[in-house]
């Protein structure tokens, strides 16, 4: 019987495994195994990204708070996010422009082949992919988006610049005026002081700073937080907002969570 | 090297162990795990009851958002919750007569030798216990208790009893009129049919029944469910509650997260 392991900090997460199939990409070792208790799940380097089971919760959260947030969004970049979970989200709100940037190519292949319910939206006319480093792609970019998503892997390897002050302050370039940046920004259980440094840089650079959290099973700690940074809008419902998040088809996301995933434990906000 | 295993459905948690120790009660096989990730961990039958690391979580949640949902508690009465961690979050509250009843002595005596920053408060003077099983203590008490919490492991073996119609009835009729009942209730990922059934019953005998959640990165599927059940009180913020709530020394439970908790996501919240 085959097990799969991630250990995390002398912990980890054990799942019974059916099936293994491994690639190796010019960036990283891309495994996909098949659960009964999650599905088919991808991993990235030994590190799970999405299992079929559970993404919904990660994809949602990501991509529909910074797009509620914006009353008006239309041109969207999404750095990462290969598999193509935040473009499917995405492209439930009318009218987007979204411009996809993933590193590896391989990522989005194997998706496509391996994962069709999240890879789904990745061939809509209104979904340009771009294969280069999201880091290079954002510099010298003026004023193109209404949001940029960061979907990344953990900082660490060729996903540490995206989580860089100079990575920050180029997104606040590309963005307009008004524009909204949202990023994955792992879990306040074991990462907490990683957290607050990204907040003190952003907040340098952007008036209005929030984390939010979601519960992801398959991801280390369980608790995960997200960043969102905007000179312009803060994340308040309104009677608009409402309308917009009623028609979305979601299975986590709803007007309910959306304030309240902003709420942070105690131990999250004294440290922030 | 020793390695934790609690494994459900085809996944698990594995925790590097550095010692490890082993009680037989007349009940259940009781083990103590000193950790370097949870710090120590109490383990009933297997399953992971509370750790030095996360256990602020769960105690926090299932004794505060009842004691503050009441205006005015006075006689309290917890079942199960023998390693103290709800006596302790009780006893944060002023003027309360607390009865903890135990089915197993073992678990208290343990907790009192092992787990002294969780079991502080059972020596209190406001603090009586009882060792008895909850569901025969409870027949025939009538309009006793301002809140009952039932904090006891998984709906299996001798727990089984307080999860069933007949112990809901005996909780409403040891109640107050105006009293609540509180209990954890299992994992949303996991349990939810489980859940679902709980409410119905519930919603036979109370007029107000709500389910809120919390992250416990120690159990299976992390996300964690309770149930709150009155007829009188709603969980609705004020300015007295507010005031409650800023007096209390906690670290997870807020004024904010007394009301975001129970923002259920759609795949919970369409099933119930």
């Amino acid at each position: 019987m085959l097990w799969f392991t991630e250990q995390h900090k002398d912990s980890g997460l054990i799942i019974k495994t059916k099936s293994y199939k491994e690639y190796h990409s010019e960036y990283q070792r891309i495994e996909v195994i098949n659960t009964r208790r999650y599905g088919k799940i991808l991993i990235l380097d030994g590190l799970i990204q999405t299992s079929e089971k559970d993404e919904f919760i990660y994809h949602e959260m990501l991509a529909h708070v910074p797009l509620i947030t914006h009353p008006n969004p239309k041109d969207i970049l999404i750095i990462g996010g290969g598999d193509g979970g935040i473009v499917r989200e995405a492209c439930k709100h009318q009218n987007l422009n979204i411009t996809l940037v993933e590193i590896d190519k391989q990522v989005v292949e194997v998706a496509l082949k391996e994962f069709p319910s999240i890879s789904s939206a990745l061939k809509n006319d209104n979904v340009k992919i771009i294969y280069e480093d999201g880091s290079l792609f954002i510099k010298n970019k003026k004023a193109i988006y209404d949001i940029i998503i960061v979907d990344s892997s953990d900082p660490i390897s060729h996903s540490k610049s995206l989580f860089s002050s100079k990575f920050f302050i180029d997104a606040k370039l590309a963005l307009k005026k008004d524009g909204i940046l949202a990023f994955q920004c792992e879990s306040p259980f074991l990462h907490l002081n990683f957290i607050k440094k990204t907040k003190k840089t952003l907040s340098e650079l952007f008036k209005i700073v929030k984390y939010y959290l979601a519960v992801i099973p398959t991801y280390p700690g369980s608790l995960w937080s997200f960043a969102l940074a905007s000179n312009t809008f803060e994340p308040k419902m309104n009677s608009k907002k409402l309308k917009r998040i009623q028609s979305l088809k979601t299975k986590y996301f709803n007007e309910e969570i959306y304030q309240a995933c902003f709420a942070l434990p105690n131990f999250i906000r004294e440290k922030l």
